[in-house]
């Protein structure tokens, strides 16, 4: 017998069941704030609705959707809740959700310019774009030395900046040799935990990445970096890596580049920028500020998958010079090689990026700047960090709660007078209640409260009634003490 | 003035031009056959047709739709076509198409169970069905010593294993102290290039990378990977990794795990075995005799979205211990911290991984298996291997054309008896036909045709045209010799 189209999901039905979805994510987000923020589950309690064993005959469509209506949802933690304002913000939009859904049904592969012209050539140019919209360096674009292409997150970045570094500090041996020298590395003691990990794989290991101390605001104190380059040298070490940070994810603090900059150049040591979450605040001219300096850095990352309204995952990683980055991670097997490549005039992001595969990440970057346009994004952008400005006042202004790190943008850390204890079950409360959902850090060694305004539909009354139910709440505890 | 809804998109226009959506993606399928399977643009082209500059307004939603038409889709080369016959496949399929779009919607965080346990579950659950499905090692289940999880892809499973298996070779030191020891790792000279890419990324070294011969079915040959570990012990070397290949990517050979598997237990190394895209063909127990020994390997993976009908990216990558994988890749900072965790009841896959972040990938998975069932998966697989071993057939039939591997399932290594450049130019025309896409190799020094058959909607048809067309192709090009 033929091959034919038996158990394949037909065009009609796709039409059919297709709208389903779509109706049901309408309907979801029309009723997102019906459902508890944080998943109310326990551990175990989503697998036990789960059949052991996998059918043996295929299922209906239809029934698959209302299992995800009734097995999955209760297991869901509503990221998209204009009232989730945990960790960072990784919120989405109509356009990014089509954007992913397309590129899903194209199906193609980017990892040569070859196996999808467009879908490498939309992502430069998407990229360029940004560096406009930004205002970033000039040298970040394809058109000059550098370029800028999509990763996962920004762990992955750190890693493919930090491995560039690491060949440039070694005359690029240690991809062949191994590592022979002594390497280290430098970021902040508020620097994401990715750089850790970071130079873990890359085999420099964790106790050769220095944490510098940090100033009152949380940002890297140049002067100790300086200071720890210059013992790590004179011990025979090689700095070869230095992570700087806009926009911690503990409290938004923000590295002095401009002071940093001129240490990592004179020391030849690859400086990357680390602006996962704050670096969307570039579109806005009275946020740029915040990104002086950087200029100096080889590298620079943030996430319009945090706060541009693009779904995860998308990372715009950016190099000064791309030479440097294909050194460090290009591998050419025969059955990879195409003419396209071999002319020299077309990117092969498979060169930029740890995994060979990629998928076409540029359409929904593309969908979502084309849906909002510069005016758009700028408004919402505003916006966010107008309503946590505001929730800050209104923490500066209680007697009973303080502001417990500057907060430049749209993060407020913040805690009741009353100590660690008292805060954490503070938390706890808010969150098993259901009506939002925060989380927490530790600065100074005490327990804090952030709460980050960056949800696609967080309005003024969703922060409004959170600074009401953090106050009730702590009314609630203070009388039962 | 208030945060508002305003530049969103609004649920009634989300279902309006999500229907959009939906049905050009319906289009496309029933079109596909249509386009030139590869893009005929050249470098520049797509470029040249997007505005140079961002937009400051918002557009239309139905304009960008149409700007995919005539921009993006002369740029794509069209995996999803059932005359892709390059590379290997990365197929999809209407439920697959549909999870996706639904965790673009939901929008969620799996990077800890707390931050979606529904994400964590589900992923944990299906992984544990393939192990039923394929009759995988019962170690492999989460509910013994080891465990599933989804990775982007195949390159960065071995990047996780090999850190592993780094790891087990230096204490658990090297991810703190950096590489001290001599180390050395071990694939086939046939394995994929991005076991090269992660002993670079690792810090090994791709000079300590030992490249073992082949037999004549480029397969590894295990007594030549005991002398090679045996001397690089007697040259004070450590061993910390080897990596088996079920289905190279050149020619599909098949590593030989029941021999290997010894060697490797023996010298204390871990074994990871990238059966990438050939693992699939586990669904049907007829083809389960290639993955024979794997109960030595420490590690294992293999990708849905090749052969199984699911979108890029699902790689499924297990270990038979997860507590090695577990304290490789374990970073645990304040702001992550969480009950959940703490009880130690629960999966947090962030540990399992090199980035941070994840999206809600299970859902697809579970989608296709329940849409298929068992039965449609080992139909579909069945058939495409029957279509390539009559492709397969037809070449050792004819004078001019001779098969240059074993071809144990979907792929078929040929060439035409005239020589290198003849197949060379034939490969070209096939292509610049838009009829249809091959990809080639080299095999002993000699240019290969591949003809691999793993698309969605690919049927006898399709695989018989492809055969008139290198049939005609090659007359034409014999005459005007």
């Amino acid at each position: 017998m033929d091959s034919d189209e038996r158990y394949h999901m037909t065009a009609d039905e796709f039409r059919r069941v297709g709208r389903s979805v779509i109706d049901w994510i309408a309907d979801y987000y029309e009723n997102i704030e019906g459902y508890p923020v944080m998943s109310q589950v326990k551990p175990g309690d989503i697998r036990a609705e789960l059949p052991p064993l996998p059918p043996q005959q295929g299922e209906s469509f239809d029934q698959v959707l209302e299992d995800v209506e009734r097995i999955i949802l209760p297991g869901v933690t509503h990221w998209q809740s204009p009232n989730f304002f945990a960790y960072f913000p990784a919120n989405t939009s109509g356009p990014s959700i089509l954007g992913e859904l397309l590129s899903a049904g194209l199906g193609v592969q980017g990892m040569l310019w070859q196996t999808s012209p467009a879908c490498t050539e939309l992502e430069t140019h998407v990229l360029d774009w940004l560096v406009e919209m930004m205002d970033l360096p000039e040298k970040y674009k394809s058109t000059s030395s550098g370029g800028g292409v999509i990763q996962d997150s920004a762990s992955s970045a750190s890693l493919c900046a930090l491995l560039a570094g690491r060949e440039r500090a070694t005359a690029y041996a240690s991809n062949e040799e191994g590592i022979h020298e002594r390497l280290t590395a430098y970021a902040s003691t508020q620097a994401h935990s990715s750089i850790e990990k970071a130079v873990k794989i890359a085999g420099i290991g964790s106790s050769n990445l220095r944490l510098i101390e940090t100033d009152e605001t949380y940002a890297m104190r140049p002067e100790a970096l300086a200071r720890q380059m210059f013992e790590d040298r004179q011990n025979g070490y090689t700095p070869c890596f230095v992570c700087a940070t806009l926009g911690t994810t503990s409290s938004n603090g923000i590295d002095p580049l401009e002071r940093i900059g001129p240490i990592c150049r004179a020391e030849g040591v690859w400086l990357h920028v680390d602006a996962a979450m704050a670096g969307t605040a570039a579109i806005c001219p009275e946020f740029r500020h915040l990104l002086r300096g950087l200029d100096y850095a080889d590298s620079y990352c943030f996430n319009p998958h945090k706060w541009m309204f693009t779904n995860f995952d998308c990372d715009c990683f950016y190099v000064a010079e791309r030479k440097a980055l294909i050194d460090t991670l290009s591998i050419l097997p025969e059955y990879l090689r195409n003419k396209s490549s071999e002319t020299g005039q077309v990117i092969d992001y498979r060169d930029w990026q740890i995994p060979l595969g990629r998928r076409f990440r540029a359409l929904k970057l593309w969908f979502v700047i084309r849906h909002y346009g510069i005016d758009g994004l700028q408004y919402h952008i505003r916006e966010h960090v107008r309503l946590a400005q505001e929730f800050a006042g209104w923490i500066e202004q209680h007697p009973d709660f303080e502001i417990a790190a500057p907060a430049p943008l749209n993060l407020v850390c913040f805690r009741h007078k009353n100590g660690d204890i008292f805060n954490r079950e503070l938390l706890d409360r808010l969150n098993q209640s259901g009506e939002l959902y925060l989380t927490h850090t530790t600065l100074d060694g005490e327990f804090t409260l952030r709460l980050s305004v960056g949800q696609t539909h967080t309005e003024h009354r969703h922060v409004e009634r959170a600074w009401t139910q953090i106050q009730q709440t702590a009314k609630v505890l203070e009388n039962s003490e």
